[in-house]
């Protein structure tokens, strides 16, 4: 079981993939003769990060595939056995794990799909156990990707449809497969590529890149100036930006602007006043498209753009990949018929198994079993069905243009990218009533 | 090349897994017949993240492992060839890539060590084609890690050596391989435990966990009360706390205190006001171990324990494996002998091959020639050679006892989490005539 130090996942280390509790959870529930019971847990936002207006999900299809692959080995069940942790627990309990694979229902929200605080992202229908387990694999999988399709949407928002925006990211995100996480998310949330090679090859998509300082210092040092760095660099690869800001950033676009032979398909300005660089840049290289790198996000290019910027594309890499996450929730809300909820101070959760009904007028959170209003859209589809994936994978290209529409859809003040309004969904009058009949019910049977 | 939908790293994909321009950048040294000239590359960090005093370095296990397998298969090599992105480049380019291994040193400090701003984590000298494509990868093993690993050096520092901590990031964190290095890094700064079961078994421990409030939900919506649920779960796991703060914490505690039969592990809050709440608890269950989670850091820890929280344990999630990362960056400071240093805006570097020396007056930054001074340690040690791993792997246990005397040897204003000292190492007087010889020997040539 020890592994390199790369601490790489395997496609059939799934099961193992999750916290201890929900393992320990399980055997509670073999050793009550609960955990064929049929539970419904909501994954969920009970607010958006701090100056979001909305979410795009992301990240369904890593849940599918997920759920797919979910299984323990004879060695991983081993390995469990030889913690003593489990002694308490039934051989049932050891069976099931060894026989499981997930055979439940999945309810999601396509991925692109603008959505808000409390509106379920995924539901989950399965026998009690095999819900409980993979809660960890789906937080996992669906927070980071709507973290970043959400601020992809947000930085094409600001940006416009024109400007060009690369995924610069991998340095900083968190491990290598958040790196790929990340290329996936952004590209399907409004950016145009990554420079990642490996997410680019795997994703069928084409890598980008400039070039780094790295380059014009050791040109510069071995044959002598920043101008010849420039031209070795242009001769193997004339589709690229030069990066020019190593030494002098005005001086440099000066002596490209009388000395390059051929028209530059781009410079990139990785440091300093970048509105004023660019304006200067711009007299230089009228003809030359100008990309702006540096820990930029969504914030930083509108205020660039109000300053009269003349920047043309975006390398987005540390602002977008890391920092605050979405803080999504899996939740219990339905177990053999019975709506259940939490009323701990300040995360309280609506009972029940919930629907989406989207229509001009807003969102409303209803019950599942409930008609949808007139001219309403229920936005939470069947996906998975007795551990069967219901649909094909969707594709890239569909899944970005379902966020470009959803953001469009949106009012101007819930796009603000600074202090955006806030939606609500509006609680439908059954939800309600469930809602405050949950809790008398459970205040008559908590103690 | 196209993959499942979770972007699982492969071992054999480690060639593939940097930023395009590192790949160009090597054609164009190929090119230019400057890809055998000799590199050295540093990684540091230019300011440490807001409210930090020091930094933990970690991921030098992650970095060897992956310059170690380092290659390309005939298909990556074709796929690549496939993108059209390099019709510029030579034939011994795609040569270079087959055949290379990566065969440079790397000098390093060891993990579990503190550091500050501008102090290289990390050398490598190699080919200049082969020290610029592993530029990503190594950032971000290292920066990733060493973020973790401080973070929970702090925790430790200001929970005090008897308090448990506990790692609980999985499903906040960003990506499964992040929970996995997020996990290993935990440890490696200074928790306990992690609550991730792959990644303990991979690590050679043993996982922790409480329960959840899908269990107390469940089995008082199945069979009556919340006590029932506590019974329940503690037959199975009496060494494991219970969740006490889904319906009304207090008034869980009191009914323990009556009803529990055995002595209880612990109980855990996960909302409310910890301060009184905790004192409360205690109050009805004056033996039991209290634990506390939901969105803690080092800030809030050290607030709750000023206020006299009754608190002994920590479940640490969202804020240790998300948030603002650690901005290291990896800069070539000499080229075939050649000294040579970014000028940039903002982000100026230190010229030449360096080394860390620290006493207890301090760290002075000097160059990896000189001597060290009388008393002092050089924090760079050769790590790697040829592209040999030269010394075994560390154990976990040996960086966090490294990791605990590292900050044990700081000053308690550097300690400080919120608004500490931040130390910058003394510039010896050789680096600082290199450096000021460089600057204009680089303003003669770049034009």
């Amino acid at each position: 079981m020890i592994n390199d130090a790369s601490l790489l996942v395997q496609p059939d280390e799934y099961g193992l993939l999750t916290d201890l509790y929900q393992l320990t959870m399980a055997a509670c529930y073999v050793g009550e003769g609960l955990d064929q019971r049929r539970a419904s847990f909501e994954l969920f936002v009970r607010r958006l990060p701090e100056g979001f207006g909305y979410l795009i999900a992301a990240g369904l299809a890593s849940a599918l595939d997920y759920l797919e692959k979910f299984q323990f080995t004879p060695e991983q069940l081993a390995a469990l056995q030889a913690t003593d942790i489990f002694t308490g627990a039934t051989a049932e309990f050891w069976h099931l794990l060894a026989s499981g694979r997930f055979c439940g229902d999945v309810w999601a929200v396509p991925e692109g799909t603008a959505i808000f605080a409390n509106e379920p992202i995924l539901r989950v229908e399965a026998p009690l156990w095999q819900a409980q387990i993979v809660e960890t694999y789906l937080l996992n999988a669906i927070n980071y990707q709507t973290l970043i399709a959400t601020r992809a949407a947000r930085l094409r928002d600001v940006a416009g449809p024109e400007a060009k925006l690369l995924e610069f990211g991998t340095r900083r995100a968190f491990s290598p497969q958040a790196s790929l996480w990340a290329a996936r998310a952004a590209l399907a949330g409004g950016l145009d590529a990554t420079s990642n090679v490996l997410a680019a090859l795997k994703l069928g998509r084409k890598p980008v890149g400039t070039m780094a300082h790295a380059l014009v210092m050791a040109i510069t040092a071995l044959e002598g100036s920043e101008t010849d760095s420039f031209e070795a660099f242009h001769r193997y690869f004339p589709g690229a930006a030069l990066l020019i800001d190593t030494y002098d950033t005005v001086a440099a676009a000066q002596r490209l602007g009388k000395k390059m032979p051929e028209a530059l398909a781009g410079v990139r300005l990785d440091s300093g006043d970048l509105v004023t660089l660019s304006q200067q840049v711009r007299q230089e290289l009228p003809e030359v498209p100008i990309f702006a790198s540096g820990d930029l996000d969504e914030q930083e290019i509108w205020r660039l753009r109000q300053a009269g910027a003349c920047i043309d594309g975006y390398g987005l890499g540390t602002k977008l990949v890391t920092g605050s996450p979405v803080n999504g929730v899996y939740k219990l809300t339905d177990i053999d018929g019975i709506p259940v909820m939490k009323e701990s101070s300040g995360k309280f959760t609506y009972p029940g198994r919930k629907q989406i009904f989207r229509s001009a007028s807003g969102d409303r959170l209803g019950l599942a079993t409930e008609s949808a209003p007139t001219d309403a859209e229920e936005l939470l589809i069947p996906v998975m069905r007795h551990g069967q994936r219901l649909e094909h994978v969707e594709t890239l290209d569909t899944i970005r243009t379902r966020a470009s529409q959803s953001v469009a859809q949106l009012p101007e003040t819930v796009r603000d990218v600074s202090h955006p309004e806030v939606p609500q969904a509006e609680i439908s009058t059954a939800l309600q009533t469930l809602t405050d009949c949950t809790r008398r019910s459970q205040l008559a049977t908590v103690s």
